[in-house]
C-alpha cells in the first residue's frame, strides 16, 4: 500500500527519522552528567570537526531561532547593525528573537530578489552608511541563508565574495544553514568550502526540519567569538539540563552522513516536482529550485481546488493581473516520488 | 542483578521514564500541523485542565529556566520588581534570564532559612518600600518555589497567606514547580489546593527532572497573563515547529498519574535516605526532608571518601568550626531502595 | 557691524534664545520641588494645552532622541514593530535608541523619495504582512517626521490619510516634530490640525534646534498611552531633579509665541537661500524648501571651494555621473538675510 | 533681611550656582561645533586631568542616574552582576536604570550599616558565590557610593581594600559620586588618592546637587572601559547636540575650585545643625555626619510639627517602640547659618 501524503507545507511538519529516534532511545540508559557533560556531546564536537575538517565551537539547540538569535549576540553589539537579505528567516520570521537576543541590535536588508545578497550592492551600501560618528549603528555583521528562503544557493565564489566585503569593513558573517544539507547536497562542495574556507565566521547548523526532532548546532569557526555564548545560551532558558536528548538527536543526523542523504531525498524530491510542474501549462516555476522549496506560479482556481483537496502549502505571493498565485511547496526527506506524482496528477486533472 | 547507582547529584543526570518515550515513539507518524497545531498540544490542555480542575491556558517549553522567565516576564514591566526567596533557582542559578525575558525587572529577595517566604516578613518589606514615586521599581509580582529549594515544601495555608498579602499589594503570584510532583506528593493535597485555589496565577510545571527528557509547561490560571506569552516564547526561540515531541512527553509524563508516581517514588526514596542519615552518628539531617532532596551534616573526611568512590552530590555549604560540610543528595523517580542502602552502608563503613 | 555667520551645518550648532535664557534665569531662585514639581513644568502643561486646544499629558526631556525612543516605548510591545519613512532620525540618527528604549522593536521602512511616507504604500505593506501567527513581528506604530528629513512637510490631509491607516490597522501615531515649528509655519494649519486633529497620538516637540538649549517636550494626545511614561523615564535616566531649569526653557520658548517666530524665521532664510540657488545655473534645488532645510545639487569643486572658504553644511549625496554633490543647508532662527546672501554671493563669484 | 529657607528634603531643591550660570551666559554664543566638538567640552577634559591629576576620559550627562548606569555599562556584560551597598542609589533609586543600560545585569547587596561596605564581607560573599559554570551571574563590578546614602565617607583605605578584593576576584570598581565634594571636603584626600589612586575603575562624578543646574561628569580613569561609551550615551539619549551647556556647567563648577568650596559649605552647615541636634534632649544623631546629609531620630510629635511649620525634609525609618522617626536632613551649598540655626531654634522651642 502506498500512502500518500500531500503536505507540502512545510519541512517541518514531518516525523523524526528513525536513525535519530534509535540514538535518543540509546542515550536514555544511566546517569550522566548534566548540562552538556555527556558522552553525546562530546560526540556532536567530534562528528562536526570531522565534517567540516577543522577544529570548531559547537553549542546544540533545539530550535533555529534560538541558533540564530543566540549567534547573532556573539557578533554584534547591542548598538551595531547586521545586514541580511530581505527574505531572511532571521528579518521576517523569528518575531524579534534577534533583537532580543543581541539587546536591541537592528536589521537592515539589501535587494535579493532570488534570496540572495549581491556583494557589490553590500559594498555599496556599507560605503553610503560610513558617515559619521555615533549617530548610526555600525554594521557589525552579515548574513547569509543557506540555502535562502526562494530554495536558491550560494555558490561559493558568491559566498567568498560576500565575505570579502565582510572583512574589509570588519564585519563578521553569520550563515543560517536551517537547509545546509539541502546546500550542500546541490553544491557538491564539501562543507568547509561553503563555511569557513569561504570567510563564515558562525554557522546555524540545522537539523529538525531534516529529520531531527528539535536539534541544531551552532558552530563556531571563528572560535574567539564563541566566548560568552555558554553563558548566553543558559541565560536565555536554552541550556538543557539531560542535554544528552539534543546531542544524541545531533549525533543519530550526522553519524553516517545521514543528514546528507536525508538533503539529497528532499531535494531530489523538490527537483522532481518543480520539473514536473515546469511542464504543465499555465504553471510557472518563479525560482530556480536548488534545494528542497519549490515556488510556482499557479492559476488561482487550481490554487483553490488543491487546497479543497487537502494538499497543504502556503500561499506566498498573489502576481499582478491574472498571474495567478505564487504558492511555496517544500519537500522532506520522506517526500516519496508518489506523493510528488500525486500532486502533479492532481494538478495535471484539475487544470 | 542489581545495578547500584551512585549518582545523587541531581534529578536531571537521569534518563526519561519508557511512558515517556513511548508517547513520543507514537507520536513520530505522519505529517501534523506544525507549531502547536497538533493533537499532542491539545491533549495536553485537556490534561492539565482536568488535573487542575479549571481551565488554564497552557504552554509547554522544553526548560525550566524558560518556563520561569517567560512565565515572569507576563507578570512584571521591565523596570518592575519580583520578590523571591533567597534560595530561589530563578534568583542563584539562571544566569539572568529572569532579567533577560522581562527586559530587565528587578529580583529582591526576602530570609527563607527553609527555603520558604515568611508572609509576615513579606508584607512589612512591602510597606517599607512602599514610598515614593518613580524612584523605586515597583513590586509586582512574588515568585514561590515549590518544592523549594531546601527541600521544603509550601503548606496550603502559607501559599495562601502569601497569595493574600499579593493581592492586598496588586501582586502577581508566580510558582516554580520544577518538582511540583514531589510537593503534591508530599502534601497529599490537590493541584488545585496548591495552586489557583491557593492565589497561584501562573505554574511552571516540571517534567524534566521528574520523567520527561525536556519539557516543562507554563500553566496560566489567571488566563489574562498569557496575553502575549505566544509571542514572548516565539521571539525566546522557545516555540517547537515539530511541538509534538515536545507535548507528547506531557502528555505520556501526565497520562494515568505517572509524574505522581514518580513524585511518590522519588520523595520515598530521599525519605528513606534522611532516615537512615539521621540515624547515623556524627550526621545530622539539616532541613526537613519533604520531597526529594536531602541536605545532611557530614564530617569532611567522609564526604572526601563518597567522593572518591565515585558518589555523585554536591557539596552545598561549609559548616563553621568542625561542623562539617552541608551536601545535598538527590533521588529522582529511579532511585532503588537498593541504591539508598548501598549508599547508607558505604557512610556507615567508611564512618 | 554685520557678522556674518557660515554655519549652515545644522540648526543645532546655534545659541539659545535670549527669551529662553531669560527664563532660565527667572527659574533660578530659591527652593523648589524637585522632580517636577516645580511651577515651570506646571506652566509647561498649561501652555501645551492652549496651544493644542486640547488637554494632554507632557513630559519634558532634554534631547530629541529620548522624546523620541520613549515616546515609541509607550506605543509598542518589544516584540512590535514601527513603520516610519526611509530617511526617519529614528531609523538611520538614534544610534538604535528606539530599540533600546523599546526593548527590541523592529523599525520597519517604507519608500519616501521626498521624506513623506504614502498611505498607500503603508496600507499595501501592512496587507503584505498580515499573514500569519506568532513569527512576524506585529506593526503596532506609525512614525511620521514632521516636517521630514528632506525639509518638506506633510500637509494634514496626508497624516489624516496616513492616521485612517493606522487605526484601521490598530496602530498607534507617533509624530516626531524636531522641526514642528517648522512644520506649523509652512503649513498655515493649527498645532491641533496638525496633530490630535488629524489622529497623532504622541508628539516629540522640539524646541532645541530652535532657540531652547537642550529641552524637548512629549506630548501625549492620547492620554492612555501615558501610563507608564513616568517610569520609563526615570528608568531611561532622563528625569531631572532640577527639573526646573528644563521647563523653564519651554516655557520661554513657547509663551508669546517665540516658537512660532522662531520657526518663521528660520524657514524665511531657507526659502531665501533655496529662492536664491533655484537662479544660479549649474545649481539645482532637489527638494521643495517647506521649512528650514534645503537640499541642492552643486558641482563638487564649488562645494570643496564652499567649504575651504569656512561654510558649514553636509555633503548628502553624491549624485551619479557628473549630477554633482547634494548638499544640505540648514537656517535657524538666527540666520539672516546678510548670512544667506553672503552665501549666495560667494557662490555666485565661485561658480 | 535674612530669607530663611526651610527646605532640608534634598540637595536638588536648591538654585544654580552663579558662577555656573555665568559659565552657560558666556557660552551662549555664536556657532559652534555640536555633540560635544565645542571648546567648553575640551576644557572639561583638561580640568578634570588637572584635579584628578592624570590622563582621564570625561563624558558630560545630564543626571547622576544616567552617569551611573551608563558606567555601569561599561563594566559589566548583560549576564553579569554587581556588588553594591544595601542602600545604594542604584539598587534603591534609580527606577531599574543599571539593569536597562547593562542589559539585565543582577545588583547584589552586601550588608551596609553605616552605607559603606566591608571588605572581608566582600571576600566572603564573592568566594561563597565562585561555585560552578554557567548558572550563577558573574560578578563583574562592584560600586561604591561616596559620600555613601547615610552621610558617611568612605575613607581612602576602606577603598583601597576593597579594590584589592576586586581586583584579586578581576572585578571592575565604580564610585557613584554624586556627592563627591563633599567626600573630598569630608576626607582631606586628593581626588586622586580617594579615586584611581586606590582602585577606582570609572567616577559617576556629581554637580547637579552641588551647584549645577543639571550636569555630572563620567570619568574614566581605566581608559581602555571607555570603548563603548559614546555609542551607548547616543543610544541611551544621553549625548547633547548642543553639548556646550552641559559642559559650560562644569567648566563653571570647576574652575577655580568652586566645587570644593560648594562641598564645604554645605558639609559645615551640616555639621553646624548634626552637633546642634546632638546636644538637644530627645534627639539622636544616628549616624555620623561626615558630608552634608544629617540622620536624626526625633519624637514623631516633633516631626509632625515641623513638617507642619514648612519645614521640609524626609521621613527615612520609624525606630522600633518609641524609639521615633528617623529623618534626613540634607544641606546645600546655599544653606546658611542662619538656616540651620533657625531649625534649630524652631526644634529647641516645640520640644
Amino acid at each position: 500500500m502506498t500512502v500518500i501524503r500531500k503536505n507540502f507545507g512545510s519541512d517541518n511538519v514531518g516525523p523524526a527519522h528513525p536513525q535519530v529516534v534509535q540514538a535518543m532511545l540509546e542515550a536514555n540508559r544511566g546517569a550522566v552528567a548534566s548540562y552538556g557533560g555527556d558522552p553525546w556531546t562530546a560526540r556532536v564536537g567530534t562528528l562536526i570537526d570531522e565534517i567540516f575538517q577543522t577544529e570548531t565551537t559547537v553549542f546544540p539547540v533545539a530550535t533555529g531561532t534560538a541558533a540564530n538569535a543566540l549567534a547573532l549576540s556573539a557578533l554584534v553589539r547591542p548598538f551595531g547593525a547586521i545586514v541580511c537579505d530581505e527574505v531572511a528567516h532571521i528579518m521576517n520570521d523569528e518575531a524579534g528573537a534577534p533583537e532580543f537576543f543581541t539587546g536591541g541590535a537592528k536589521l537592515l536588508t539589501l535587494p535579493s530578489p532570488d534570496g540572495r545578497m549581491d556583494p557589490e550592492v553590500l559594498q555599496a551600501t556599507l560605503a553610503r552608511r560610513r558617515i559619521s560618528g555615533v549617530h548610526q549603528s555600525p554594521v557589525e555583521a552579515i548574513s547569509l541563508t543557506q540555502a535562502t528562503e526562494w530554495g536558491t544557493c550560494y555558490p561559493v565564489s558568491r559566498i567568498a565574495a560576500l565575505s570579502a566585503v565582510a572583512r574589509e569593513n570588519r564585519l563578521h558573517v553569520h550563515m543560517d544553514g536551517a537547509r545546509f544539507a539541502n546546500a550542500i547536497d546541490f553544491l557538491g562542495a564539501t562543507p568547509a568550502a561553503v563555511t569557513w574556507q569561504a570567510g563564515v565566521d558562525v554557522l546555524s547548523l540545522g537539523a529538525t526540519k531534516n529529520g531531527a526532532m528539535a536539534a541544531e548546532a551552532v558552530v563556531f569557526f571563528n572560535r574567539d567569538l564563541a566566548r560568552e555564548f555558554a553563558q548566553r545560551r543558559k541565560r536565555g532558558g536554552h541550556l538543557w539540563s539531560k542535554q544528552r536528548f539534543l546531542s544524541a538527536q545531533l549525533t543519530g543526523y550526522l553519524e553516517g552522513g545521514l543528514w546528507l542523504q536525508n538533503g539529497a531525498r528532499a531535494n531530489a524530491a523538490a527537483l522532481r516536482l518543480s520539473q514536473g510542474l515546469a511542464a504543465l501549462p499555465g504553471v510557472a516555476v518563479v525560482q530556480p529550485t536548488e534545494a528542497n522549496e519549490v515556488f510556482a506560479a499557479l492559476p488561482e482556481p487550481l490554487v483553490v481546488r488543491l487546497e479543497a483537496a487537502g494538499y497543504g502549502f502556503y500561499r506566498w505571493a498573489r502576481l499582478p493581473g491574472d498571474g495567478g498565485i505564487v504558492v511555496r511547496l517544500v519537500c522532506a526527506f520522506d517526500t516519496t516520488e508518489a506523493d510528488v506524482d500525486a500532486l502533479l496528477g492532481k494538478i495535471r486533472r484539475d487544470e
